[in-house]
């Protein structure tokens, strides 16, 4: 075969797997959005096939020749070409993938379906213990999956480097130690406030409100969607076809809640077109993807700029609940350091401490220091230190979130990572858009949207993401610009 | 291998290729009903894919080396058990779809979406000439198709085949004869009359009023849906998960279109659940589903009893267009006996006609006796002389339908075979529940439903379709009771 013949033959087999992946993606939208409770047996099966296929089609020796083949033409080739590029991330995730044995990783998606069974039922009655088993099931894959790979300097290298390509614990570690010294003051101050009583807004008017937000940052019915789901995400099914999720509940977590959604939705639909159909066609890591859900979450959509064009219209939405209510004492409320108990609810500072918690327990747990029976305990301890905060029992503890359950370990650390991140980007695009606060109080951020698409979406996966955030931001993972951003904005 | 692992590994296979077919209608689904407009190539892809993969596994010869082996094994089994029934009917299936070479099935496929594709434009430029090389395309691929086949009694009948299995043309052409024979003097009698205004109801309320009927029907939100589409169809994700549609719009189609899908949807949703997951989950064949819609939309829905439970309910729900206007008014204007143009818009007597035509020209086109080029004349014709009318333009006319662009030929006459079958069945529910009426004017269709269940919808595709007809209707294909019916409703 030719060479363009073999590179197309690549190119062929990449695409499939491709549609089976988006494919999953759509099943799983489905699954959380429009699918009658009932089918939920089946459509467990279907996602299970459907991933099992693209797995197997991704580990098939076939394409491990196609690449070896193609390893004289790629070093031909400027890396940064849409060849290369291909090849390289192709090769890199194909060596990966077939370095985990079939059984095991068919034994991880049983474990993982089985733990998250067991997980619903043990928050639902308050018990870990009926979770335990399960999670020792995937601590047990996890050591068998850490060494199918070449030891990293921690154990815990090989978890993170499936979700932050690269990323090692001991930059996780710096990093995270750095918050922990400069922002760790900051709530100790804030102590424990009695939370505020939530404020409760027609669910109708949420969503007329919300799509007019989100309308006015770029979204249109040509090629997004918005829909109500439980536990919010977005999901892709191409580029032109995105899908926000949110939840309409009390508060204004409906509205940030999209904004975030919208975050991950621009990053993916931005992504150079050309792209689509391979393996370079989605963001780049869970870090940088989490930068932008929290650029224009937190660093837009909670700005005072951002409130300047948005707070009449919102008054005028609900006059009843905010006519009384000024800018000022608007702006506070949804910018207040207030310690609690819920990770996906925590504002701007606390929230990297539920993190840092989970990132330091995951450790002990992978370097055998944590027993999983002692995890209720431990997680309570973490929390109570960081934030001054107890859980009342496991289910707001240490039941908290499905990540373990599922059988993901080395997550979490990309939220906060993703904060960091978000703060080095956006200073450098304010540097070279001086005007976006001007902006941003009249209702426009296709500037600010055009310089994250050429700066950073337009690449998807064709960089590592540590040459991508370089790219967008100029420089090396840094946590100097986000504590500035957090300190001068809420130091007392 | 034992005899239970080499069925372990057929049905497993088998498994997998159905959720892919569930995964190609869901994709279907979310198109029709949700996919934002920009995100049609990329599911086209998707779509194509899904398709091809699952193909290629039921055409793998692994497959056919299992269901060698387990001949003997079938041939000790009873025919009725699940064993026998699953291996019997992926034999069959098998045979049939290995008969066809790979690249013809992937020809056919391509010209079917370009086809589709210049269906589109050309309707809506009403220029037949811009799909006439498609259909030519379309035609010679069905030639080649056919040769793949041993030769049947007629060219036809190996088309008719794909979608009524065991079906012969000549038994179909002396049916529709029959019809032809008793219901076209109804027809000349009835003239052309003007169309009455079609009334204008608020979306809304039906809405509202069709998920009312559906639900006193059998629907329920735990395991079906209910959303609107451009042509409506049914669709499932698993015998728990029920998806209808229908579309909001002048007249009362919206809510026979949501009956006759509902009768589509109870078929898949009561066949019994231990088939689920094999080639035996689904409805039989093409004219057995369509009797089903029938019998639901027409047998029911639009029968005195079913009216003299709902028609107060619909004057309540709406007052301003209905209060006026009595029962029996009500009921002769649903039942109505005016040809007109559109096939999907038809009367019970007159959509027969659409159909017959469609069936001849068919054979026709197959046989060498109608060149592509004269089809809009030849469809013209036919229409004027079973129903007095002349489409004005081509989109009205021989543009009308998706089914010949997109390269379905023998599809057509599935309809009107099952509207033939659904009276067969139903005088024999009738025989057995002599209280169906008045049971139908106390709002009760669960007898009916649960006798439908028992004598046609558990039994899946178990048996062939002549088979299931008899067992449900006691009878072979016979147009005798579907005239009569006919007749006693609609002669003067």
């Amino acid at each position: 075969m030719s060479v363009n013949g073999t590179f197309e033959a690549l190119r062929g087999r990449l695409a499939e797997i491709t549609d089976l992946q988006r494919t999953g993606g759509l099943l799983f939208w489905d699954q959380r959005t429009k699918m009658p409770p009932a089918g939920a047996e089946a459509r467990a099966e279907t996602l299970a096939t459907i991933g099992r296929i693209a797995h197997e089609k991704f580990v098939d020796a076939e394409l491990g020749r196609l690449l070896d083949e193609l390893r004289p033409y790629e070093e031909d080739l400027e890396p940064e070409t849409f060849e290369a590029s291909l090849i390289r991330v192709a090769r890199r995730d194909y060596e990966k993938a077939t370095r985990v044995p079939p059984e095991l990783t068919a034994d991880i998606r049983r474990a993982g379906a089985m733990g998250l069974k067991a997980w619903q039922k043990a928050r639902a009655e308050k018990d870990f213990s009926q979770l335990r088993p399960a999670l020792e099931r995937n601590l047990e894959l996890k050591h068998r999956y850490v060494e199918c790979f070449p030891p990293g300097e921690e154990t815990y290298d090989t978890l993170l480097d499936d979700y932050e390509q690269g990323m090692k614990t001991a930059e996780v570690r710096a990093v995270f130690d750095q918050l922990k010294r400069e922002l760790l003051p900051l709530v100790r101050e804030a102590g424990v406030p009695d939370p505020a009583p939530p404020i409760e807004l027609p669910r109708a008017g949420q969503e007329r409100f919300a799509r007019a937000v989100l309308e006015q940052l770029g979204f249109d019915d040509e090629s997004w969607r918005l829909d109500e789901t439980a536990h919010p995400f977005m999901s892709t099914a191409g580029h032109m076809d995105i899908r926000l999720t949110t939840r309409w509940e009390s508060g204004m977590n409906w509205l940030f809640g999209a904004v975030h959604e919208f975050g991950h939705g621009v990053y993916e639909h931005d992504i150079d077109p050309s792209l689509a159909r391979t393996p370079l066609g989605t963001g780049v890591s869970l870090g940088l993807h989490e930068s932008q859900s929290r650029t224009w979450e937190n660093l837009v959509g909670r700005s005072r700029a951002f409130w300047r064009f948005f707070y009449p219209k919102l008054q005028k939405a609900f006059p009843e609940e905010f006519a009384a209510l000024g800018e000022d004492d608007f702006y506070a409320s949804v910018n207040r350091l207030e310690p609690s108990l819920i990770r996906v609810d925590a504002d701007e500072v606390t929230y990297n401490f539920h993190i840092i918690a989970r990132f330091e327990l995951e450790q002990e747990l992978i370097d055998g220091r944590l027993e999983v029976a002692d995890m209720p305990a431990a997680f309570n301890e973490r929390l109570e230190e960081y934030l001054g905060i107890t859980p009342p029992n496991d289910a707001l503890g240490v039941l908290q979130d499905m990540h373990w359950a599922a059988g993901s370990m080395g997550y979490f650390p990309t939220y906060s990572l993703g904060n960091v991140m978000s703060v080095q980007i956006f200073e450098r695009a304010q540097a070279e858009l001086p005007e976006l606060d001007a902006q941003f109080e009249q209702g426009e951020f296709s500037q600010l949207r055009a310089w994250f698409r050429d700066n950073l979406y337009v690449h998807g996966r064709k960089f590592t993401p540590q040459e991508t955030l370089e790219k967008a931001s100029g420089a090396r993972l840094d946590a100097g610009p986000y504590v500035r951003y957090l300190k001068s904005k809420y130091a007392g």
